[in-house]
This record gives structure tokens, sequence and C-alpha cells, in this order.
């Protein structure tokens, strides 16, 4: 008798699964191979519901829950265990492209499709979730779905949060939901057993070392602050150089000094200062006033701690002549995914014959909210040149459906 | 008998030109002090025919020409001479101040309207111009009117460029003589004895040393590039910090660089860096690319031919991991004025017992094209913490007085 988890992961078919996600890229297409699909849009609905009809025609149940997260479920021999659950989200980026988000919702799916196919049973259900506004494209912040479904805000929290046209996240939820009438609905929120998201690197670190698959160990920490340095614009021609208060001039001094503190030879800590406002902008008058931001992220609480205090004092002691407003917009504290779950991938990954690497996620994804209700973990495949958020992103049928075999296999040794 | 130079410059009156540059401010106010009066609008006509109206009482006659520029002239001895001319400008930045242009022109002014109270007679004609469209802030670029006068491009080269309401300047032009055809035509250009124009000095030092009156001795030359550094976007939370092309990062390498090359202990040297645009943009995305501009300066055409040839080379070596693009825009020799212009400008100031420094002007004037056609040279008054093209723009009753003495005696001194 074959082992059913080496049957699982045969069963994935890479056809089915690249031909699911090239149709889904149809859905909110842009020009060069990207994908705008907001949540709660029309095309999010016309997505899901291909889906939906997908996961029917492989045997599972679909449901639906009050924030509209997405339940495709294959139940097992015994109902009454806590299933195992997996999945990611089906909105994109407004410019994004074909494989974020929406590759773990199919891979899930293809697991579903592949234990159909091969006639396996588990002992408890799995379940394919596609959480609600990941991207936070439309409706700011993202993850929305997994935060209300984890408990850590109530749904509520969003009503009033209006998109560019107006629409508030209260009325387009109630508009997707009334159109969703014909679904069976359930609660919101649960206690799975596990939760395993697969999804793309987003980052250049599988690609470069050749390798086939990300067992992913936790979620950096990050915390995003904004610099405002104040100065007094003048005349370019007319202002001697000794007698300006220049904000350019002092924001590059500010951004040297921060760069010689937040050097990290070994390369994990990311220092990033990507937004620049200048005031007034024109080139022949003195910046009166220039913004930057810093996005600091590090898996080390320890270490994002005392970099990040480091920047007020390191900004001010760089000022030569301006003065600094310096306000933190954001923190999320370091996430460990559970070691079990980790060491499921990283066995599922070696017994599939795939090259793996224990990496930190750079970026955020819905598992952070899951970690909190079950042990957690997740898979990356490779993304070329490390692109992501653009229609440029790329990983190949291959990769996909590499990590589309080492999910099928971890959720057999997860589901029993 | 009394010196009829120091009975003209006794003859100013403070009140009179104070009061007729807060009744010109009128003419297009703007909340905080401030003007916006384009070129050839209804405010620019209401400001000329005030001006006319005033002229007109102190015995000048009235005449304008093919580019709109408005001659006031009041008649020498010998009217076969060559005039002497000065003037300035009526036009303002869209969020200009009350002095800029303006004041050269009521300062002119004021000396017809001195010498006639003190009932002067000069051999030779004075006349007062305002030039068309100094500033270019409707139509681009500024000098159009002394540009043509002078003869350093024909008037047509203007004629299709739009304002931001798509009006053409040639439209507007054709427009505002059509309304001007009760005035006397002149002849566009000439052959004057000598040009000197009055200006706010738009920059600090006056004020900073304590001094009354500038003598200026040339306009510095100037050299405008853009440098637009070439790499990747990425996402800030998953690209390592050694595999990104950050385009911010090499600007910034590219700033230090060319602050060392550019820094001038004589502070004479004006090195500007007052635009930035980044793409795309946004804290947590890595730059693809970073455009900045180089407003380089100096009185030296040597200096500025060296520091502006090195940029090049200086960017590059600069740069770690992007590419630049680098271009230059726009470039202004540096003009020395009239040794005999610049001497009797002195002198004038010296018997009116005023305090003055001799100096280069950092910013652009009609005057610059006036050098190819005659002796020239330029009055500064002191600017309030130098600003300009600001409502905030200032310089006292005392101080526009002053410079309006040193004029009248100086027109006198060239006129005979």
């Amino acid at each position: 008798m074959i082992d059913p988890a080496a049957r699982a992961a045969d069963a994935v078919s890479e056809t089915r699964l690249w031909d699911r996600l090239m149709r889904l890229a149809q859905i909110g297409a842009i020009p060069g191979d990207g994908v705008n699909r907001p949540c709660l849009s029309p095309g999010d609905r016309e997505a899901r519901r291909l889906v939906m009809a997908w996961a029917r025609a492989a045997g599972a149940t679909v449901s639906v829950d009050a924030a509209a997260n997405l339940f495709l479920r294959r139940e097992g021999a015994d109902p009454t265990l806590a299933p195992v659950l997996t999945g990611s989200h089906m909105d994109s980026q407004p410019e994004g492209g074909r494989f974020d988000g929406i590759y773990g919702v199919l891979a899930g799916l293809e697991a579903l499709s592949a234990l159909d196919d091969a006639g396996l049973a588990t002992q408890r259900a799995i379940e394919v979730v596609a959480w609600t506004n990941e991207e936070g494209g439309r409706f700011a912040p993202g993850c929305m779905g997994s935060m209300a479904w984890s408990g850590h805000a109530p749904l509520s929290t969003w009503d009033e949060v209006a998109d560019q046209s107006g629409v508030t996240f209260g009325a387009a939820l109630a508009e997707h939901l009334a159109l969703e009438t014909d679904l069976p609905q359930r609660a919101l929120g649960g206690r799975p057993h596990a939760y395993l998201e697969a999804h793309i690197e987003q980052g250049p670190l599988l690609e470069a070392a050749g390798l086939d698959i990300g067992v992913v160990t936790g979620i950096q920490g990050s915390r995003w602050f904004s610099v405002t340095v104040n100065g007094a614009s003048a005349h370019a021609g007319t202002a001697p150089v000794g007698l300006r208060r220049d904000a350019v001039q002092d924001m590059i001094r500010a951004i040297n000094a921060l760069n010689a503190m937040m050097h990290d030879p070994a390369d994990v800590l990311r220092f990033t200062v990507a937004r620049i406002d200048v005031t007034p902008n024109t080139s022949n008058s003195v910046a009166g006033r220039a913004r930057f931001t810093i996005d600091l992220r590090h898996p080390d609480a320890a270490v994002l701690k005392q970099k990040g205090d480091a920047i007020e004092a390191v900004v001010r002691g760089a000022l030569k002549t301006c003065t600094a407003v310096i306000a933190e917009h954001f923190t999320a504290d370091p996430i460990g995914f559970d070691p079990s779950v980790v060491e499921t991938v990283a066995q599922a990954a070696a017994a599939c014959g795939f090259s793996a690497l224990r990496l930190p996620s750079g970026a955020f994804h819905d598992a952070q909210f899951l970690v909190s209700v079950c042990p957690t973990g997740m898979i990356f495949i490779p993304s070329r040149d490390g692109v992501s958020h653009n229609p440029a992103e790329y990983s190949s049928p291959r990769q996909v459906a590499a990590g589309a075999r080492v999910l099928a296999r971890s959720l057999i040794a997860l589901a029993g």
C-alpha cells in the first residue's frame, strides 16, 4: 500500500492548478499580465463563484460568514473533530499580479481535488478559506476578514472605512452578502486544528538560492515611521548656502546617519526609505520641508525595538539647520509559527524530494492573525526576481505545483 | 545753486512712492499681502492704465510697442539724443509679492515725478519701461518683452505658447494690443544711452549686513540639470538590502558626492537640490526610480563651467547599484554690467549718504537682455528675510524711497 500522503501529492495536477490560476487571472486582468481585483467588487464575486463551482465538483461544500470569508469544506471521517484550515485571499493590489493570494486559495482547492481524485479520506475535515480584503487596496487596512474571524477586532470596526469613490466597507459588505444569500451561512470565528497558508515568497531568496520551497518560520516584525524635516524655502539663486535652512540637505544628513545606524552585515534587518515628499518641490526654490518614510523590519523583537527606538535621536543628532517631527504610524511584533507545523511542512517538502529553506516572511499575511487561534504555518514558493504587487509577478507551473504538493502532504499529515 | 542730482533725490517722495506701491498691490491682491497679476490679464491692463495716468500727470508721454512693452517718456532738452532707459516689469508670480518688478517701474516713475516737481531738465530724455511677461508665470519662459525688444528672439517665437487655460501668448497679446489702440505706437527695439533697473534684492545679503543699497555688478550664471536614478522597485519587507537596486539610496550617494564637489568655503557658489520625485513613492516599496534637480549658479563663467561639467562623472562615480541619466536643461552665462554704470550707481548711493554693497544678482532680470544693447546696471534694495516670489515679500517705505533716490541721482548723471 502506497503512503496516502504520497498519493495525495502525486495526485496534484500541475496542469489543472496552472489552468485555474490563468483562468482566475482573466478576472480583473490588466495590461502586462497583471490583475486588478478589488475586494467585494463584481470581479471578486465572479472569482468566488468560479472557485465555488470547482470546489463543489471536487465534493466540497461551501459556506460564508458575516465577513464574507468563503469556506470550502471537504468532510472528514469524524465531522466532530476540529478541521484543518488552509487558504489565503482572492483580492489583489490595484496593479497586482496573478499569484499573490489567489495562489494559496487555489493550491488549497488543488489539494482537495487531489484527495478527491485519489479517493483519499482524512480523519479531520479540511477547509479551504478565502479571507476577505487581505490587500487593503480598496479598504485600508488589509486582513479585515482574518482579523475579524480571529477576534483581533470586531467586524464593525471598519464599517465606515470608505474606498476612493466614497463607498464604505460596511455598505460594500452588505451589498456583497445580499448577493450570496443562496449560500449556507456559518458563524464568524472558529478553532481549527491547524492553519497552513501557501503563498508566493514575494522576495528573491528562494530563486537566488535555486530552491523549491520555503518553510516559513514566522513573520518578521515591522515599525513604520515618518520624518518631517522643517526648514525654510528660499530663492536658489540668491540665498547663500551658509544662510539656508535647506530641508533636503538636512533630510540627507538624517538618512546618512540612519543608514549607518541600521547597517546590518548579516543583511537580516530591512531598512527602507521609499517615499519622499518635498515642498515646494520646484528646482529653483530651496526646500522648505522634506518628508520621508522609514519602513523597518526584523524577525527579532529586541533588535526591532532597539533600532526603532534609536531613530528619533539619530535623526535629531544629524540635523544641522532644520527641525524635525518624527512619528511612528504602525507597529507589528515579530511572530513565530508553531514548531510542529513548521516541522510538518519541512518533512512534507523533504518527502516530496524538494529542496527547501527555513525563512521568516518579510511580508504580512492573514496567517499572522491565525497564530493566536491555532498552530499555524506557511509554505512559500519562489517568486521570479522577487517581484510582487506588480503585473510582472511570476512563479512557474512547476513551482506552483510543487507548493501544492507540499501543501497536500502537509494537510494529510495534519488531518490524519 | 544746489546740485540738480541732489535736488532730484531730495524731491523723491517716500509717501507718494509707497502709496503707489500699495495702490498697485490692490490689483490682483491675494491673501497674506500677496499679489497675483498675470501678464496681459485684465489686472495687468488696469495696472498699466493707472501707471499711465500718473505718468501723464508728471508730464510724461506714453507709447506701446508690438510686444506690449509700455514706455513713459520725459522729454530731454535734446530729443535727438538717445534716451536713458529705466524700468522693470508689472506682472507677478501666481503667489507673488507687492514689490518684485513693479517696484522698478514705480521707482522710475517716482524719479520722473521728482524731476517734474523739482522743475529739472535733462539733456537726454528719460524713459520708464514696463517689460511684458518677465515672470513667465502665465506664459513660459519669462522676459519675453525684453528679449523681443533687444533682439534676442523674434516676438513670434512664443506665439503658440499657451497658458493653463489654453490661451496662447499670441492671442493674449493681440487681445491686449487691441485694447490699447488709443495709445501711440512705437517700434520694437532701440538703442538707449544706458539702461538702469531698480529691483528688490530677493536675497538676504543687504538686510543681513544692515545696508541700504546693492550696487549690482552683474548677474551670475546658471546651469540647470536633472538626474534620473534608475533602480528596481521591490517589496520593502522581503528584498534583502544587499540585493536591492534602491534608487533613493543611490540618489543619496550621488547628492553626498555632489555636496562634497560643490562645497565652496567662500559661499559664492549656489548648489541646490530642491526637487525630488520618487517612483512609486510608497513607504513599503523600494524606490525603482528617483529623479532630482540641480540648480547651479556662480558669477564666474570658468567656475560654472568646471563645476557643471563635473556633475556627470561625480554622479556616475557615486552610484552603487543603479544607472543614471543626467540632462542639462538650461544654461545662462554670467553677465557683467557696464563698469561706468556700476560706478554711477555707487557714486549716487554715496552722494545720498547710503551704505552700499557691490554684489552680483542671484536671480534673473530683464536687465540681462539689455547688456548686449547698451551700458546696463541695476540697483537693489533690501528684501526682508530675503523672501521673494511669496506674499511675505517686503521692503520698508524708507528702503523703497532710498532706492528711488539713488535711481533719480543716477538718471540725472546719465541723462546729463
